[in-house]
């Protein structure tokens, strides 16, 4: 647990939550599962190391993701009776997971002195694509592509998260509001049924 | 805009509007639509960055790409309406940037001192793989598996590249020829059903 | 064939007879059928690499590996008239591949001083992730998720060769008890129908 902070460890377990859901609507088994909830928990922020660099990848090497990630399998495991309805739990973590990655994202680009578009695309990427390679495993086409608005949630935060820290907020309030933004426009854009225009539907 | 050429711009473009065109196929929406053309046009650049090792991958710092790509989604999708034959267009369009990629990927090895194989291969992987990850997004079954000829037009122009080099041709005119190779190849492999066997068809 | 040993060898030729036939089964084109031979064997190898950051990757370089792919993919169309069941080819050699995977990509982690929960995950990653990009690339959902024991396999056979390793056993014995233990163990958990628990039947 050497390295992980409270955002990652909570969008870790978010995500593996969300990613637990995922598989049992696919009836996979419990290793199956496992692997499904770590691919969705940890996939983003590998891609995201991998495109700059930042190899060997950590969970390599430090068990505490991992350890968070089967507690998490687990816990989704157990409760699973409790819960009428696997894709509203599915969309509750999966919004949570969405809000803290995009922010550990963000700081990492932060980190790194690169340019805040940069930034907001590395948010982008380790909020977005563990949900990517987990819905092409199971053979789902891919939620960032259908008609709901997903990423476009990712880069609304990070446009909020750079102009509150222009205005001179301190970070650690950005970084909350960033965070909430984001869960609270996913959870709205779903339950209203908001979505971006497909202009080509008029064909 | 920085470091990018003529010939990786207008690989970017032509591969932006194919991918714009296989997104509508699939009715995907404007955000959805971007993100399927960027794969198409930076995914196989990027595949082959990280397996040589050049990370982190330029267009995460450099946004010339980037722009090429909405501007290329705007026109695509600006230009929808006048088309008739989605696939056609398609077709047209990932073929111009077949070409085009196969030479850059080729430069590429070059400019590390790569043997003429690896040359090729990369120049294959930089050409064909942001397809084959658009294709899988999709869900759809790559074309690069499918019985067309795809990957093998790129080893064609590769080899023409290679073996006019040995014969002394000058690079410019050898870029310009294996580009030209590989584009009418595929046109007319697919206007004429040119197939590789598959011998098993027997069974 | 520089730097291949005879268990790298026999890896690779197994996984690309597995994934030749898997080809089959899907009616790909002889270029089609190499690519997804060549993903089968060294696709997983290619994503431990990427992940500990050994890039550029060996087979871009040597072409050892790449010839005994295309040796092995000729192999399995010739003798495919004489084959009954592709299904139980597929079978015994991806057991095979397996196995020895396994015990390269331990080895791997071993040869740079990593822990030995990090080199089963290593061990795993290569044995297992060829076939899952292999089965992503067909559309089929991959293997190692379905109600079937497989990385399972892997990690059991990992397990049996730290602990063989640390009662002192010595090197060779050990990568061979923990090759045959995968092998066999895959093979009786296929033909007596052992799977995980998929607890959420129930529901």
């Amino acid at each position: 647990m050497e390295s992980l902070r409270v955002i990652e460890i909570v969008g870790t377990a978010a995500f593996s939550i969300a990613g637990t859901f995922a598989a049992m609507e696919k009836k996979l088994d419990v290793f199956g599962t496992f692997i499904i909830a770590f691919i969705t928990a940890l996939g983003g922020g590998t891609l995201r190391d991998i495109l700059i660099g930042e190899v060997p990848v950590k969970w390599l090497f430090e068990y505490g993701a991992g350890l968070i990630v089967l507690l998490s399998t687990i816990a989704g495991l157990l409760f699973r009776t409790l819960i009428k309805n696997y894709h509203n739990v599915l969309l509750f973590f999966d919004s949570i997971g969405l809000g803290f990655f995009t922010v550990v994202g963000i700081q990492t680009g932060i980190s790194l002195g690169m340019h805040p578009l940069s930034c907001i695309a590395l948010g982008t990427i380790t909020a977005c694509f563990g949900g990517v390679i987990r819905d092409i495993s199971l053979s789902n086409i891919p939620l960032i592509f259908q008609k709901e608005i997903y990423a476009t949630t990712c880069i609304l935060g990070g446009t909020v998260f750079f102009i509150l820290l222009e205005l001179g907020v301190p970070l650690l309030p950005v970084e909350i509001i960033c965070l909430l933004t984001i869960v609270l426009f996913r959870l709205l854009s779903v339950k209203f049924n908001w979505h971006l225009p497909t202009i080509w539907k008029t064909t």
